[in-house]
């Protein structure tokens, strides 16, 4: 876990160190190899946090499920009702994130939907503990811990809503940080927080953070936690690591209505065909039913009984996660490889080495991301736009890379690792004004 | 088709037109009826529009697909993506709806979720034709047909729009009523229509209703008719209701943003595990798409793949179709002869005869609906609440009882409605002050 600074592997001088002449032999070598790349017409693609074809086929057990119609409770799941999803698969996962049942909401396809939803509600309506609905507060912003994940921003964005920047640090968000800004700024309302393996670092909140994000004062009686725990069982190696239970801290801390917990089946049986959880207060729970109610009779039971029957138990899931790690652990493990054998030691950038999740951040030298992207483009790599992991896509620094090694095969992320690793080292020449 | 007027089996008296004597021994045959209902401890529910478990098995063919992953386009249904839903899918409601497949968006298991979403877009950002967010105009109000459906009326009322409510005539909605209104008034925005088989009355939208409402000028310039076709499909008879074409009527008239056209498969497939649709003119589609894009990486397409595998074709909706009008057509035949047999000739109720949808209207004696509700959950027959088909669940006139035959077997259909008739005539006597 956390940022890897040029692990090296062979000592080697940094390309601040080298003479203009060394300097310019080394771009000229990059260059070359660049040229190379770009005839061979390369159409290769790290842009997307999607899982591969083979890790979806670990589900296809799901395709012939569900056997018989009815949940544990009798119900049938394929007419209408059952607002908060079945109770047997809200167990599974209440279990899974070390919380009651009834503090569970089993969705739709989508936990991104349950987000957009909840802040709609608190647009609209106002929450449990809101003074007025947040459209008539003069303005409402945001903390996103950056680098972050690009579809909370546009979802802000969409609302309005400005978003103030903290680092996000090896354990999570900078708490002090945070603190500060909460504390007397009535109009900061809430904060995104991706505790496991987040997108794209790969850092994992600590328990002291989280302690600290759900007890600090808010100036906002309704200041919320958006606690989206996309990756909360997405282990790349045995160090697994354990989500801090937000809720209880927040609860203890007097604040029980701050959190919000998303999670989803998405990355564990299909990306586009799984069951979406919202987690929280039981009060908090009533007001998202009261407000889901107004427009739905219902999820889609037969998908959560089809769910329950494949994992059949919380450590079914667990064991079930194994099989992607077996997959997608080596395509990691070869960004890891690539980027130091290529870069190590260059001092022209850093990376994470994530023990979980989807994303590697890679950090070029300053002012040559969006150059590298540029290059990889032009090159057939598809790269994710650089600064899409800061709000409004800007990146001050144009340094942060967001990589996504699951989707390709392994051959495919060797080459385009290669290809992105030329394209650094090209940027970083031009940057240091090496000669042509 | 339309209001049956005390369909006569036999000639009968009138209530009001016996001697106070007559009316008290006929209260008291009734009453002694009633009392022997209620000591029979009856159990029944005609409150749900919902299929009846019969009726879901016909597509348990859904439950062993689908046949393979990918859709039509080669593109793999398990992972992320497709906002607009599958081709081949919208290709197949597209012809059904008489619209163009770009028209429709295929989403998750439900239309009124996709309603909800319309109004929150309409509400925060407005629409294609909006000079402004809907919630930002000083007052919003909608046109409501009544009777109508109640989860309409609740939806609005969550969001503080004024209902101004005008007569659901056999045709359709009284087209001049609404044409007047909207004329002057800027702050209506919309109305709802249920063209097919509308809930409660099972009226459907004559052509010529359906072209002036397509057509009217509206002081409001993003005027929009929610147009929810639950039951396009749902005929109870082989004289088939075509709803009107409302998009092409609109689009003639110079208004191609006023329609919202919703429908789906929840009551053709499984209730709580269909595919919802959307149809509007490519402008409004992709207005929303772009709001849905912001919280959904794409609708359960594995599901409606499913779907796709299931009807083959649009002609395999239709075919299907037939399966439940052998299953439900019977109990709607059933409520019609209690109903005449009980109540016809006596001068206190009419009811629709409905060939279509899910519903039949019934207006009793005014003053005595809520009566008649209250009498018969007493006798343990759980009816609709009285004035559910009205904004605020308001009967002016308290004579609206809405009846749901599907979901219940056909000889309890049979026994709840003799107990309703009951219990129309104990309060009907009530009313006309027999003496006990």
């Amino acid at each position: 876990m956390g940022p890897v600074t040029e692990q090296q592997t062979q000592s080697r001088t940094p390309l601040t160190d080298l003479s203009p002449e060394a300097l310019a032999d080394f771009a000229r070598e990059q260059r070359a190899a660049y040229d190379e790349l770009v005839a061979k017409g390369l159409k290769l693609d790290l842009t997307r946090g999607k899982p591969a074809s083979n890790q979806l086929d670990l589900s296809n057990g799901l395709l012939a499920l569900p056997d018989g119609v009815t949940d544990a409770s009798g119900t049938d799941t394929r007419n209408y009702g059952g607002l908060q999803g079945i109770a047997e698969l809200r167990e599974m996962f209440a279990e899974l994130l070390w919380v009651e049942p009834e503090q569970v909401i089993a969705g739709g396809n989508s936990s991104l939907t349950m987000m957009k939803d909840t802040l709609v509600d608190l647009w609209i309506w106002g929450g449990v503990d809101s003074p007025r609905p947040w459209s008539q507060e003069e303005s409402v912003k945001f903390i996103c811990p950056v680098p972050g994940y690009d579809r909370h921003f546009t979802l802000l964005a969409a609302f309005g809503i400005e978003m103030v920047t903290v680092p996000m640090n090896d354990d999570g968000p900078d708490a002090a940080a945070v603190a500060r800004l909460v504390a007397d700024d009535p109009s900061i309302k809430g904060m995104w927080v991706v505790p496991t393996y987040a997108n794209p670092s790969g850092a994992i909140a600590s328990h002291e953070v989280s302690a600290a994000l759900a007890s600090m004062p808010t100036a906002a009686p309704d200041f919320k936690i958006f606690w989206d725990n996309a990756y909360a069982f997405h282990h790349l190696t045995e160090d697994e690591a354990k989500s801090a239970d937000i809720l209880t801290l927040a609860s203890a801390a007097g604040h029980p209505h701050r959190p919000f917990i998303f999670a989803s089946t998405s990355k564990i049986t299909f990306a586009g065909a799984g069951v979406g959880f919202l987690a929280a207060s039981t009060e908090n729970v009533k007001w998202w039913l009261g407000h889901l109610g107004k427009g739905s009779i219902g999820p889609d039971k037969v998908n959560q009984l089809r769910h329950a029957q494949f994992f059949k138990t919380a450590q079914g899931v667990r064991d079930h996660m194994t099989g992607h790690r077996d997959i997608i652990a080596p395509k990691f493990a070869e960004v890891q490889r690539v980027l130091r054998e290529r870069l190590g030691g260059l001092g022209v950038a850093t990376w994470t080495d994530p023990t979980g999740g989807y994303f590697v951040s890679l950090d070029v030298l300053d002012g040559t991301a969006a150059r590298v992207v540029e290059l990889a483009k032009a090159a057939g790599v598809a790269l994710t736009p650089a600064g899409s992991s800061f709000p409004h896509c800007d990146d001050p620094d144009d340094r942060n890379i967001r990589l996504a090694p699951t989707f390709p095969p392994l051959d495919q992320v060797t080459e385009a690792m290669e290809a992105v690793a030329t394209c650094v080292l090209v940027a970083a020449a031009e940057k240091l004004g090496a000669s042509a």
